[in-house]
């Protein structure tokens, strides 16, 4: 599956259901293969055809769990679901992450449910650079709705919001660093809040902070107003709940002309991505050669500065 | 100040020792001042001339102390000192740092040492991307040695390497995390390390850790074995030894051509650095207008991949 010619019959095959094409497509867009240009090409009129929804929570509040318990319900009315589960790639949480996966199995035989894990591959922010192209794979292959999970780290939050139409972050009680933890950030990227864990002690508390902070934040008129959802995901309770916090939603970015607005921005921003990251390959290219080491002597030495050196750079590759 | 042909001059008052020019050659590079390519130009000359030493720990093993008593010891040697302190911009430190500054101003009113503060501003890792030209504001300044000191945080340690001809890992006894914690990278960036606090239970085995695992890592026979030395800084002792070991790390990269090569790779990843700015900064000039956007909502809405849009943007630029 080298051949250039085989993407658009690799594509035709994930288009009809074959859970192995998806994957050979999700691996290529993954590595970043010459043939992504191609793969990209032929799933273009694809894209938008599903809800892709980010996931995002401290470990320990249930994201798997919750996870799984959404793709239930999703699939209950009908939905063909994609689960996109970015592992960060610190070595010290890879291992309850595997653990998680293997609950993802109660839908490993279900045709009509995707799941892939990514790694980060140090991309910073733990989404990988190639998790908009695996959403595009996802649907492609018809999903309706995309869920894209990531532990909130810091910058991930923030990327999977940027990724997503809707973006959930999961809390659960007696993890009031939760709150106090999250960045300022968190208030803005949040379209549904969860609180899990909600028969525990301390959920009418998270509950009334999250509601508070809401309350205080600075709201127009016609602008979104996060939802709060109890859940007990390990007994599944409340998903219809969330289920329909997240069609709500979806209702109001279609009715506000916001779904269109959020995913142009989001295909701004990775066209950038991608045109930067071809100028970036294109200068490392010149490290290999003898202009830049060059130019570098020339800059440890003090005949040239290296203002006027990055200038000679871009000369040489016609910028 | 914000005329060009004032360049040159605030160059002049900076060589003659006048520190607010230094300050205000910092500041311009710091906010990236469309006169950064001049200055740049007018420093060139000077580059090289300071031995260049990184400086990086975890909080708490007495950083700040260290090189407020290693600024002491340069001086009764003669030599004239520059301090770089990147204040990492976390909130949650900022607190701790100002406080050190506090002590560091026992050298407040001595001539022959400038020592700035520069923040970090949101540049991964803690290390500013002005700081390879306050750097050579500080040259320019007739500093003989630079000391860049920086919370060791991830990714900043292996940036403070990058920077620095020579680089100081301080650690401390009773923090045994810290040698748990660091990455595998930590043993390969240290030229020495600093096992501060030697007063201290625990200190014989922290040197023996890291003895350890010196004699562990493969290292061929021209290769610069890490120097391991004791101190306790907050009573000046073991400082001696430390300017010591600089001088002999010194010696070992001007013997084995070490210097010019760290110094050519370090302005090598610079101009890269300076002409990929320069390009991201051309295709974000491109989102304010019409072009990006429109490729954009073509991509958003199915009719082109954004691989071609990235291309097209790229030949916008003549890229």
């Amino acid at each position: 599956m080298r051949r250039s010619r085989d993407v658009p019959l690799l594509v035709e095959r994930a288009r009809a259901g074959d859970p192995r094409a998806v994957a050979r497509l999700i691996t290529l867009v993954e590595s970043g293969d010459d043939l992504l240009p191609q793969v990209a090409a032929a799933l273009a009129p694809y894209a938008g055809q599903a809800q892709v929804v980010g996931l995002t929570g401290s470990p320990g509040v249930g994201k798997s769990t919750t996870t799984n318990e959404l793709v239930r319900a999703l699939r209950s009315r009908g939905h063909r679901v994609g689960v996109l589960a970015i592992d960060p790639s610190s070595p010290f949480t890879g291992g309850a992450i595997l653990g998680d996966r293997v609950r993802m199995q109660d839908h490993a035989t279900d045709p009509g449910v995707y799941i892939r894990s990514m790694s980060s591959r140090g991309h910073l922010g733990g989404l990988s650079a190639a998790t908009p192209q695996a959403v595009r794979v996802l649907e492609g292959a018809g999903c309706d709705v995309v869920l894209v999970e990531t532990v909130g780290v810091g910058q991930a939050e923030v990327e999977v919001a940027s990724l997503a139409d809707t973006t959930l972050v999961l809390l659960a009680p007696g993890m009031g660093d939760a709150i106090q933890a999250v960045k300022a950030g968190i208030l803005e990227i949040a379209d549904v809040f969860v609180v899990n864990k909600a028969d525990r002690d301390g959920a009418d508390a998270t509950v009334r902070d999250i509601q508070g902070n809401i309350a205080l934040s600075e709201r127009g008129p016609g602008e979104w107003r996060p939802q709060v959802v109890r859940t007990v995901a390990a007994r599944g309770e409340g998903i219809d709940d969330l289920a329909a916090a997240l069609d709500k939603h979806r209702g109001w970015l279609v009715e506000h002309d916001e779904l269109r607005r959020r995913r142009e921005a989001r295909a701004a921003a990775e066209v950038e991505a991608i045109a930067l990251g071809a100028l970036r390959a294109r200068i490392g290219s010149l490290r290999d050669g003898t202009e830049l080491p060059a130019l570098a002597a020339r800059v440890a030495g003090g005949s040239l500065d290296p203002y006027a050196a990055a200038a000679e750079l871009l000369a040489q590759l016609g910028a």
